[in-house]
């Protein structure tokens, strides 16, 4: 995995490419290494629709290996959503199965000048790049079909919807899971508007023929990694509660908390949660039985297993279970009880190559503009609908929450740097308030999940309800998270990895196994810290100032129901963050 | 003119309002005014549809005197287009009634709960605020139908249209001229949006049985006014060629110059020029006579007189003679040389409470982007309309150009801190361009005027194609402009003051009989220095830095023809503009 493979885009004629060592990317993968690119080569300016951004596919630096969780791709750019350094990150199979290939990367450069349409197909025998216009606006499903019946079922596809290719601001970039369905996407962001404005509907990727990836020092791999998979499986949240009932096991969790965005972020509580939550879901999916009674692993090697199946009523297959967010998203934010529409509207998102959080948050705020009402599943569904056919309404909602609320004039909008907010209030979860407001991705719970200290009490016990410690924990969170991001790890790893010193250990054994290193823990804070020094300093450079690390003014002038509490981190507070 | 009237729409029930002195604000009218108040009073982080955001309405220093040109309207607030500070400009009967009226500054404050609508009518007698819910969504045109009926032919009205109502970014609020008529906008910034939030959708102005406002030295006053009229009729600029043919002379100067942007930017010379051009308008307004033929002013005192009136073919009254930058924004921009059909959009606007160089800015981007093609003038009447009808596609386009281009994904948006330009390219008149990069307003012509020196070679002789000496050019008018902005004179006296010291002498002495001081040139320019302090550090702390004084990259990266010229003026040079 030392390739970097270059593709230019922009030639009259035809695409050019290029493949290269990795030069002053070595040793770099994941968040890592497409920031680095990102960092370096995009001129920060730049429209991001245009031939001077660039897209960086990288898988993990663990990926391709027999390593349990190592699985997550990084996919890098401006932000067409934030107008910022972004790194959106997904399971699937295509990490795993681009290490193998042997790339550390694919950096998809320039712009077309026509409109053709352009797969990309990569296997043992090298790269081809084709146009095919029988692709344009597909779904994709249907696009997966396609490339299935064209390719084979070993084959691992990254593709965008109809909402990439009209380069809206909430579109993705599906990655197909291991039944090879385009379930897993790189949400967050806008990407998938950077990979249509290069005219490239798939990326298709086969790795039959190559090896596993092999460590330096195999015999500490391998004992290094079942040290990992033990700790993985001991912990409560990563052997037991994530393969039970999947992420979707936090809704009763946070409404009880009180931190549950409901109604387009207007109390912390929602009646319905109850209907919607992770044990109910589990409860319907055993009811209709098939394979949906059982989890299972997103990409080779996920030992947590924490993916479902979601068949409709008459047991036909919907759409992969629906995550947390995902059900909060077109659930409780929107007033939803209906576990059978948000998996439809999970479904449509999907299809239409939408990031459901952004996509959840955007029918919040339009609910409060009165475009539809809260609760209203015929009505939710219909907006997505919208987004999906590219009417003037669903380009708007298409462009996400910021854009939504500044065309209907709302003022309660849930974002930051013009990214939605996902499934916690800051002010009852106020460690992931000081997350939102700060991480150079705009609003985004991974960047460093405070969600696990204040409310689930992994990794130490920090009171979700005061200021106090929010900020050293959100630091230690987000550089930890960008190390782990760099790897290819699941990020769920971290709930065993903060409360299992010697869980730790073991992914660091296994890093320095792999590639003959010495590194500490302290090594790898230096990781973290260096790919947000990169991120802060191209944010920066694209005009943005502390003035930006703040939540929405609402946070601060309105109470949130039940506990009546607003954000209580104070600017002087946030503006410390990256004081290290 | 020393009173301060503060409504605050919040309290439930029925707005609250207080008179006070002018305290701190005491000797400080128009531009210097609002951003004084705007720079102080409102968080610059709060959303600028809020309770925490105010509308200031300010007339200037010499307003409501006898002072030639002195009719000059100020409203400030946060702008829903930039997040920045704001200050929006008009002519129009408003400034010199409120300044007879006794009023420094109107102060809009809060928010209603209910969504009633809101008028306020004030006149010697006091204050008067009422709901009428039967003028919901009326057009200025029928709206001030309406409040000439109630409050008779003396009154003086700002309105806002559907538009604001509908809090659009692009909307404006309107100021009726001498003839009673909606014509004179307060346009760029969306102002009329800030208007609607705060539930207002009038306010009538009567200042019969007010008296004229009383220089402290009235001889030494009535001898400058003298001068300064003497100095504006004797100027070739103000004398003649706005008189002769109003602003829309300079079309024709501008697609010659190759600085007219044509096709949204694409090029810089118009074939269709002469068919749009004040020459053209003149003979077609001559030869359907009444009293189209002849100039105007917009407000009593004006001496320019570069208004005039737009009769359509069958001779019946359709707009006021649309203004050289509306002309080109809906004609030349968008490829359209039909100034009937460019009179008809301009009455649209007007009667929507739109700004007209957003609008046709935004249209030259929803023409980029494949809506409609360049050069179809009805397309771009449909448009329009769809933004009075308030459809999905209407609010896309009542957002702007840089929201417009956000949703279909369009990479030419000619756009500077979320603002549309105006009639002259950066590439060919560089001078201007500076000014659109660093001005505190966004992109805005009449922040620092620098066409002048470059293309009618006021003021002294800069090459407009070259990067040379621009910054100094753009950063003495910026200062000069914000001081004239704070005396209530319109911008056009800054063509004779520019060139004729003993008349910029004539103003200072004014100023100087009138309130009984002592000022100097180099006061005037402090008192520009300190408006722009003022908004500087409220956009700082609202989140902009230097790399929001940029244009858009591609005005780095595509040529300009016919000159085949780019923007020279680097980024290090941009950020030496506010080193006095």
């Amino acid at each position: 995995m030392d390739k970097i493979l270059r593709i230019n885009m922009g030639p009259e004629g035809a695409p050019s490419m290029k493949e290269e060592g990795p030069g002053d990317y070595a040793g770099m993968g994941g968040r890592g290494m497409t920031s680095a690119i990102i960092a370096r080569e995009v001129p920060p300016l730049c429209h991001p629709l245009s031939a001077e951004n660039k897209l960086v596919i990288a898988p993990g630096l663990l990926s391709g290996t027999t390593a349990a969780m190592s699985g997550r791709l990084s996919v890098g750019c401006k932000s067409p959503l934030t107008g910022g350094i972004k790194e959106s990150n997904a399971g699937g199979q295509a990490a795993q199965v681009l290490a193998r290939l042997g790339y550390a990367a694919i950096v998809l450069e320039g712009k077309p000048k026509d409109d053709a349409t352009y797969k990309i197909v990569i296997n043992k025998d090298g790269v081809k790049i084709e146009t095919d216009d029988s692709l344009k606006l597909l779904g994709n499903y249907a696009l997966v079909d396609k490339m299935k019946a064209a390719y084979g079922d070993k084959m691992t596809c990254l593709s965008i919807g109809p909402a990439g290719e009209r380069k809206m601001a909430a579109a993705s970039i599906a990655v197909t899971d291991m039944e090879q369905r385009p379930t897993r996407h790189c949400g967050r962001g806008g990407v998938g508007a950077v990979m249509g404005s290069k005219g490239v509907k798939a990326i298709v990727l086969d790795d039959t023929g190559c090896s596993m990836r092999a460590p330096k020092d195999p015999d500490k791999f391998k004992e290094a990694n079942k040290k990992w998979v033990a700790g993985l499986r001991k912990h409560p949240v990563t052997g037991e509660g994530l393969p039970a009932y999947g992420t979707n096991v936090l809704t009763n969790v946070l409404s009880e908390a009180g931190g549950y965005p409901t109604n387009n972020f207007s109390r912390g509580s929602f009646e319905g949660a109850s209907k919607i939550s992770g044990e109910t879901q589990a409860e319907l999916e055993n009811a209709r039985g098939g394979e949906g009674s059982a989890t299972h692993g997103c990409h080779r090697g996920c030992i947590i297993r924490c993916s479902g199946t979601f068949y409709d009523k008459n047991g036909n297959f919907l759409t992969k279970q629906p995550e947390y967010e995902t059900v909060w998203a077109h659930g409780g934010n929107c007033g939803i009880d209906d576990l059978d529409a948000i998996a439809y509207i999970d479904r449509l998102d999907d299809d239409f190559g939408l990031d459901t959080i952004e996509m959840g948050a955007t029918v919040g705020v339009a609910m409060e503009a009165g475009l539809a009402k809260f609760g209203d599943a015929e009505a939710a569904t219909n907006l997505v609908k919208e987004v999906g056919e590219g009417t003037p309404l669903g380009r708007i909602l298409g462009s996400g929450a910021a854009v939504t609320g500044k065309v209907f004039g709302v003022e309660r909008v849930p974002v930051v740097k013009g990214q939605a907010m996902p499934a916690y209030d800051p002010r009852a979860v106020q460690g992931i308030g000081v997350t939102y407001a700060t991480s150079t991705m705009g609003a985004d719970h991974t960047a460093g999940y405070a969600v696990a200290t204040n409310i689930l009490k992994v990794g130490g016990d920090v009171d979700p309800l005061k200021p106090e410690g929010q900020i050293e924990l959100s630091r230690n969170l987000q550089i930890a998270t960008a190390a782990v991001d760099a790897t290819g790890m699941c990020l769920f790893i971290a709930f065993a990895v903060l409360d299992q010193p010697e869980t730790f250990q073991a992914l660091i054994d296994m890093l320095n196994a792999f590639y003959g290193l010495e590194l500490t823990a302290d090594d790898v804070t230096e990781l973290g810290k260096s790919i947000l020094k990169n991120e802060r300093e191209f944010n920066a450079a694209a005009g943005f100032t502390q003035e930006h690390d703040r939540l929405p003014r609402f946070f601060q002038t309105e109470k949130l129901p039940p506990h009546d509490i607003t954000f209580g981190v104070t600017d002087q507070e946030l503006d410390t963050m990256f004081n290290w």
